[in-house]
């Protein structure tokens, strides 16, 4: 039996305390500030109110100051923070984490440097950690909603990080009969895949509203249009994942979490409205402001293109659809699908 | 102004008259034997019964026996028959057929040679074709709908063929505003990549009846185990393009035909009757016995796996979706999904 220390409450991290306690591990789920209430009615009956549902009896709940009780004695630290709080995590908790401690992420995204090179979270974390110190980073990726893994439904995972052994032993805490995971040490490949596929499941999304708006009806499908985008999609990320020096076989976690995306969520719901005919603006007033990281990605995956392009590394033609989404949400352009830039000619085989 | 006979009228050839007429095209729909009630029907009112949409009047129409009068001047031939009458094409038609005029194909299906080879249609019918003729052979895939197609949304297919200069001008004489296409002159991975979709769409399907058999509830969907399916469907899909010696570039085709077929049709009804607990015996009966594309193309990339792992060419291991797809239409095994079979460790990078 291990002791595994979850920080910040929310649906995913919550959710993987599912396998961690039937694994027979102890469990202590600690609140991020944003928390509070969540850890509040965690403490009455277990219940988990915005991943809506009961997590096991035994598990043990803090509130941020309490920290110190939670990670006493804990092996492994899981890190559930959105990547919008990912600085706030860097700044406020690494310093008070113990340095021995590895630290799983769940959060999804990277940085784009100043030179346009993307840099996944748990890379940038670990250079970001406070001087002198030596913790360990690392990061979990694949198309896994967390209600369906609350539900024990089967779901295939990647764990990434520089070390084989704390992935292996990792695995054998938390890997049960329906939380498959694979093991790979290429952490820039796993966590691009995944990130891209937000801004990715945003531009397949567009069809969705086009084709509502073309029909005149909430709710019509155009496949062909969808597969188009999603075919250009798998094409672009296949690239982006090259650029950023990941392997090609991560796609495989990428392509699986665009297809789960694209059924449903903030995401798919954006690119619906944007295809309808909204304007960003008016877009994003319909989902009461919410910054999506989608949104984020796409800007920061755009601007890296752009950056390489500049350095003569890449040419922004390869990646029409992103430039299209990008100009979309950041130059109120509307939208108009740059179908015939997806066609190509291969004369060489 | 160029003349183009489509030979059978199927749902897929007969939506392509759609851009060929819009074109300035003349336009000539010649029936199958067993097209002859959809030709009549045409000749009446232009409606086609299978397609249901009313096809641009001024096509002209003929039944088998008129074949002659619609060759007549013919400058390109599309070839719409289904992968199950590939022989009786071959056999019955190619003799008859212009030697000069080019065939573009929109059959999808590989055969299994006798060494495991898998060689997709266009290949085929080259080397079937009558002794000492030249005739050439060309290949539309991707992901299209055919009614979508008539409605004029937007697709994104590749053509595919030996000689680029006939494949710009088959883009010249049927590309519209909605009609994308990209040229290729790697038939193998084209033709592969479209063919094997159909196999993988039966593979993910069977998450769709598992997640209805634990719910007790029809159209109940769990995106994980799907998302699964799809990753390693992605996996083994890009993997069977490179034995088929293709370019990875036309997973993109797949990927998006995998996407679109998913979401409906027969394979995903007989995936999901077997995910359900069905035997393949009884799902068939569900399905009035009709022999799918998906099948056929499941079971003859299954038998080139085992064919190429025995001579030591590939590991069936690396295969576990399509060998357990096999092994449930082909040895009447029940469904369960060899999920920790897709999980992997990657120490190198």
């Amino acid at each position: 039996m291990s002791v595994i220390t979850f920080l910040c409450a929310g649906q995913m991290n919550s959710a993987i305390t599912f396998p961690a306690f039937e694994n027979g591990h102890e469990v202590r789920l600690v609140g991020s500030p944003l928390d509070r209430e969540i850890i509040e009615r965690l403490r009455r009956d277990n219940y988990h109110p915005t991943l809506k549902r009961t997590l096991h009896a035994g598990i043990r709940y803090y509130q941020k100051e309490e920290l110190p009780e939670a990670l006493e004695g804990a092996d492994l630290i899981l890190n559930g923070v959105s990547s919008f709080g990912i600085d706030w995590f860097v700044r406020e908790m690494l310093p008070v984490l113990p340095e021995k401690v590895p630290i799983l992420s769940v959060t999804k995204g990277m940085i784009c440097e100043e030179d346009g090179a993307l840099t996944p979270y748990p890379i940038y974390m670990q250079r970001m950690q406070p001087a002198g110190r030596q913790m360990r980073f690392f990061g979990i990726g694949g198309p896994c909603t967390s209600y369906e893994l609350a539900d024990h439904d089967d779901s295939h995972v990647a764990f990434c990080g520089e070390e084989m052994e704390t992935l292996r032993w990792m695995r054998s805490l938390l890997g049960t009969s329906y939380y498959h995971i694979s093991l790979s040490r290429d952490v820039r490949g796993v966590e691009s895949a995944v990130a891209l596929k937000n801004a990715y499941a945003l531009g397949v999304s567009l069809a969705v509203g086009l084709a509502e708006k073309r029909d005149g009806q909430i709710g019509a499908v155009h496949y062909n249009s969808q597969a188009a985008l999603f075919g250009q999609s798998v094409r672009e990320m296949t690239e982006l994942i090259r650029l950023c020096h990941g392997l090609p076989e991560n796609l495989i976690f990428g392509a699986g979490d665009l297809y789960v995306t694209i059924f449903g969520g903030r995401t798919r719901k954006i690119g619906t409205l944007l295809g309808r005919g909204l304007t960003f603006e008016e877009a994003m007033r319909e989902l009461d402001g919410v910054t999506l990281e989608s949104i984020v990605i796409a800007t920061r995956t755009a601007r890296a293109v752009r950056q390489m392009a500049g350095a003569g590394l890449v040419r922004t033609e390869d990646f029409p659809l992103l430039m299209h989404v990008d100009e979309i949400i950041n130059q109120g352009k509307p939208v108009s699908i740059p179908w015939d830039a997806f066609t190509f000619v291969r004369e060489e085989i």
